[in-house]
């Protein structure tokens, strides 16, 4: 039996809207791993299980799409935090060029630390001895003139652990966290302790994030006027530390809602308070925790008190062991 | 001559694949006024003129994708800010069961002013009041009880003036002008002196804007527990005045560019510095200042040294007389 002329071009016309919806939603029914980098572990099931239930309706999992927010750490848990974080690669420029004009700057602890290379000393002046190293770096500087040389700074460094540009030296697992959530319909924003106005600077390449969902710590800015243009210039004080328990304020402040997903690292203590405001919200949510166990092949250190891997255990945080959850970690391609 | 089955399917399977591209571009071609609430003037055709140049690429208008950013104040610019501004409403519910429990608080001059309904106290007490309003009515409490009752109260008030509920009473030819920019590509924000949670609760509703892309002023807000689950409560300190000379310290912490576009209005010398500094970025901009001269429609008030119209004067930002320019003012419908 042959089908009519009017049959055929009704099947073509079938087979052509087909093949434009395949063309559209090819990537949700991909039979390929999302997760390639993770060894076949409990969390990664425990990561595809959350994906794969807070998008599946009247599942006891399902998180209705404007509720689908993922916030982001980033030293330790987007990126190595060792030797130093990312952001302080331009400030340490800046500081350089301070000290030579003011050498009393170099009296602040964190300062010293730096322009020695001295990494107990630069961790033990903590956050708030970054933020002296921001105060010191952006003394009568304007915002535009600070980020102006970021990208650059930052690509034009390699780091001696992996071998690649530090803009490059991002965590291949998380990468496939962060695609796998906004698949699934999440919004991804980065929550960091690191100074805002550099780390929004390299958001976009090495995360895919917009400049506009990154919150970070900042140091106050005015108004002021330079050759008759309106500009904003640092005033020196530090106007937000985004750790730990600061962390929830200033996601509430920007979104205004709980997260669903949080993704933090044990070594500073500065994401157990993000995860338990997520975790208390009304509905399903992940928490992620980073710990630092794989000195051959990234580096391995923890708290003092093991304090956010207890917390992680008293809560039920997912905990990723980088020895035993990463196939991969920095992708050299 | 008549064409072939061949040919005739060949012509079905190009109508369907031209009838679904019409059908995503419809909007992109439509040939209908996209301002149809205002009346013929200049600054409808300046308008017009800043969207269509925005999106001409290789003409001197043209403005990246990445930099279309549109920022407008709220009160007096997008809704009536009289007699007294939206968010107060439901705050005056707050603040009267607060008094209730501590009569001292009726104490603070816009406190009071706001009980007696005394509009020119309250003016008078200025940001400053409107920010001793939010911390009398927030003391003790959560940020999640603070916005829980926020849509129901505005919809419960009806505007004396225009005979809709408060959250309808939003001017219809700035809904337009957010309307036309989003189809040219821009992203929307608020930078609004009221109080950031209140007004986040309402601006989705009102004007499509979505919450992570409201600013506002707030008082301070930490961590705490209460029955065994991580909250956020009101410490009583006013953390950020979202007015002036702050508004661009607040953009840039947002958003990290200088807007493209800006939308304020004179009464309250609040939206100049955001203007100038939209005004002095690199490129293209708009700035848009809505003149309240509309006694009979709306309301007539103005700065006693006219800051706002003399500045708009001097930098050429553009002026809407709300009696001249809007052709309607609130859709009833």
């Amino acid at each position: 039996m042959s089908s009519s002329p009017t049959d055929r071009c009704a099947s073509r016309v079938t087979a052509f809207a087909l093949a434009l919806f395949l063309g559209m939603t090819q990537y949700a029914f991909a039979q390929t791993d999302p997760l390639p980098s993770w060894n076949e572990t409990p969390v990664k099931q425990a990561l595809l299980d959350f994906a794969r239930d807070a998008t599946t309706e009247e599942g006891p999992g399902f998180i209705p799409p404007d509720e689908r927010i993922a916030v982001f750490d980033m030293d330790g848990t987007l990126i190595p935090e060792k030797p130093i974080p990312l952001a302080l690669i331009p400030v340490l420029d800046d500081i350089q060029q301070a000290v030579a004009a003011k050498p009393e700057l170099a009296e602040k602890p964190a300062v010293a630390a730096l322009l020695k290379g001295d990494e107990a000393a630069l961790h033990a002046a903590g956050e708030q001895g970054i933020n002296d190293l921001i105060a010191v770096a952006t003394d009568g500087r304007t915002t535009e003139d600070i980020v102006q040389n970021v990208r650059s700074l930052v690509d034009g460094k390699t780091s001696a652990r992996f071998d690649v540009p530090y803009s490059r030296a991002v965590y291949q697992p998380m990468r496939e966290v962060i695609a796998l959530l906004e698949a699934n319909g999440f919004t991804i924003w980065i929550c960091s302790g690191s100074p805002l106005l550099i780390t929004r600077e390299l958001s976009q390449e090495m995360f895919g994030i917009p400049p506009e969902r990154v919150m970070g710590s900042y140091v106050g800015t005015r108004l002021d006027e330079q050759d008759g243009k309106t500009v904003l210039v640092f005033d020196g004080t530090i106007a937000r530390l985004n750790d730990g328990e600061g962390k929830p304020v200033t996601i509430n402040l920007a979104i205004g809602q709980r997260p669903a997903f949080v993704g933090g690292n044990e070594g500073g203590r500065g994401d157990i308070a993000m995860m338990r405001w997520s975790m208390d919200r009304d509905g399903p949510s992940f928490q992620l925790l980073v710990n630092h166990d794989d000195e051959s092949r990234e580096f391995a250190y923890s708290e003092p008190d093991n304090y956010s891997l207890n917390a992680a255990k008293e809560y039920g945080f997912h905990v990723v062991s980088i020895r035993d959850d990463w196939k991969t970690i920095i992708d050299r391609k």
